[in-house]
């Protein structure tokens, strides 16, 4: 059993697309929560609302952080995609936090952020541009089969 | 004797505010190579050419790891410094990787980046607006002294 | 499967509202003795009388360490419970001891004990009031759902 | 050179008692910041005043939490004393962070606190009464010489 | 599921009588090899007879090794026996290593030998001098219950 | 259950004879991808050719050590045979990984290779010549019987 | 520099032949107290006198455990010296002790208790007879000289 | 002040050239020792000889651990050099022991070994053809200086 996290961007099915394509490995997938609107508010809604937006946020941060931590430390391979809008300074804060770990790391964003990512690839195991390279490699690692 | 390290944004002297305004204090300062064309550069320059652009920044954010990781495994305090400009995703990085080894982190940044920095402000011990702010930590935490 | 490990107070019922309240999550509750006599006296009773008191609490205090320090060191999250009585030094000894060895800490006290609490509540990813508060982040962290 | 880290109590003078007694030894002693006040201030008045007393204090704390995490890591030997006043849960608390870590703790403490104290008491190295018998441990071990 | 090593004295029954004792708790036992001739030879009989019986124990010991390591490695309690006859230096190292790994230790001795194990029972969580008496603690830790 | 990896030559039915020979012990094997050309090309078939054999190589190799790190973490017991042929230094390598990271290694090579190897053997709890060998330490480590 | 621990037997002058041996080279020595009623009684002279022998003997043992943890855990190669007197187990219990840490090991002891040893030998890196060549491998370690 | 050790072939200058490239900067050069008689007879010459080869080997080998082990525990950054004799799969076994503990590996060999060596490239920050490179890339990470 291969337990794989799932960490990054929250807007499309790019985790659809690789749970779907390993079905039939035997992987245990985790990840972030990936409701925007719970994610953001889950601190508020349930210790208490803070006027301030700060305090708003860092509550809401740290309840993710339970769940987060505890998925990357549990992790034998953490994935990691960068997508196309916002900062994501949180999904390159867990490729880090996964690389003093040690975790294998794989990487995933398109080719226009090469030069940015640099540093965030050059700790990682592979670096790929598809969902489907990301299965590949899993059941290539599970299996030693390769695409045909 | 304490060992910070600096990371993060290398366009503004924010670095220099620090290591000046703390320039009384037993603090030894470190961080990556702030000459930009140098850090880019230094995997080609001293290893060789790549016609690929992939592995020339490869190459370079390898290289540059040695100084980045030694950096940061053997600092007391790690700041990490988010500026107005560029994705910083190795700023984030650097900030998650000095979580995991449980260094103590300073996070400084302008307010309007709150929201996207909450996973790192979640994380870190003192989130700073201005160099200042982390000068008169720095000397509180070693002399007990606040500003006046 | 969350390891959640019930540490402090053992004059109320508030691990039983915890573990009823979660009692559809796959979660596993450990915590110490709640038996008050039992634990003061396991040492005693087992390894033979002591006339000096303090060794009597000595040989008991450590005979219940084989089950707490397990007991953190396998759990994903630590609850910590400060009640109304007595001193519960040991209640903050165990939230130092899940602190330093990188625990999810959630400290569970009423708004008076604030400033008392404030290292411990500082070092922990969620401040609770109430049992149901932590019900309802454990049910977040494992299925991302927020309270009604 | 011994590094020893005292940690509790600040509002008597068994610090000074310490560090005096144990002069001509080659101890390195370090602590957290004595200055009441400054000490419960320090993260408001560096970061920014915070209207919510709970966030005043935790600025505080974690800006403390800078020194103490890196004091007690350093240390070879953590003495955490209880005094008469006050709910000392921090106290209690870098015990059981010093315990975790494995530092040798030695706990200083009246003899009334006995039963409250047992599970701090059962997992350090010694438990004193007196300043004087902490430097009196401490220069036994550096010198193997006992009191005469 | 409690995993509890068994070491030291092969020569009595103890193992018996604590595996016997506890058999209605979920307690996973095990220990080194208890034949002594397999013991002492298995090195030479697998991988070849030496002449110098420096050798000869060599093997052999870096064989048990491969079981005991592991043994003490995953076991959360390590009850050390130490027995009327022989040197059982043995014993004594396991409880070292046991003791470094942070493992809950239990010594089994009786009270004559209190003076010359000192060290080693200052180490431990308990001392018993019956196995009946580390059935009881590890009843105790597992279920709370003291002997009637 | 214990835990085997089997590192190093990839030529002959060593594993095979390991696995059949411990086939009715308690024992999870595992080990690298041993399809010669699959392993070489596994980088460059899923995330894309290169011109440069230096970065063919390089792709392949970072592939597979998401397989090859997680297996020796994961082993109780790590066996690297050295064959006949080739530099074989991937399988040097990983025994200095696992020593490193405390495992039980066993070598498993010819006696002509006994002075090139013999940092390697030194680093080892056992030095073998065939894979019954192996098989009859593996047997004695989980039953202590030797071989009739 | 190279830190060496002295660990065991304290009745004959084995420490003073190492050190004057070794007193041209950068070697920083530390060891137990050697004086025996000072380290038998340290606990209750210092903490206060017990009448149960075995807690004179706990206290003393858990003063002296202060000095021989930091020692082991500050060495780079611990020597562990078996004499001809006494059970000596807390010379096995130091070399258990420093194994599991990861420490170079080296026991000294006479050829007669091979047997009884072999486990300990089985962990060292090399198996010594005499002070003299105990002094010739710290000598070997650090210059590559061997005794002419 | 940077910590390099020096790891691998002994049979031409590479070392002088590096420790003379860089005279000029704050590092501390370590190694094994390169007296290659000295190396393969150190054990027998301090610690008696031995008429089985394997043996002979085998306390040299474990007397230069204590040096490898160290220098290699203590480095910063590993410099391992693969010359054009011999099998030197030390030099491989010291490279995963490298990379297991998480320090800069930088490997130093000629183009034609590529394939055989991709599995300890892959591990590596830098691979070198030159020791002048070897100089270049440490100048670089302490003084930000590329080669003109």
């Amino acid at each position: 059993m291969l337990n794989v996290y799932l960490s990054g961007e929250i807007h499309t099915d790019w985790r659809e697309q690789i749970t779907e394509g390993a079905s039939d490995l035997p992987i245990s997938f985790d990840g972030p929560v990936t409701d925007h609107g719970a994610s953001d508010d889950c601190g508020a809604a349930i210790l208490g609302a803070e006027e301030n937006p700060f305090w708003h946020d860092h509550k809401g941060a740290k309840v993710n952080a339970i769940r987060t931590r505890m998925g990357i430390e549990q992790a034998d391979v953490v994935v990691v995609r960068f997508g196309e809008k916002y900062k994501q300074w949180n999904a390159a804060f867990d490729a880090g936090y996964a690389a003093a770990l040690g975790k294998s790391l794989i990487v995933l964003h398109a080719p226009e952020h090469r030069h940015a990512l640099k540093e965030v690839d050059g700790a990682a195991l592979a670096v790929a541009e598809t969902p489907e390279q990301v299965v590949q490699i899993l059941r290539y690692v599970l299996t030693g089969k390769l695409p045909a």
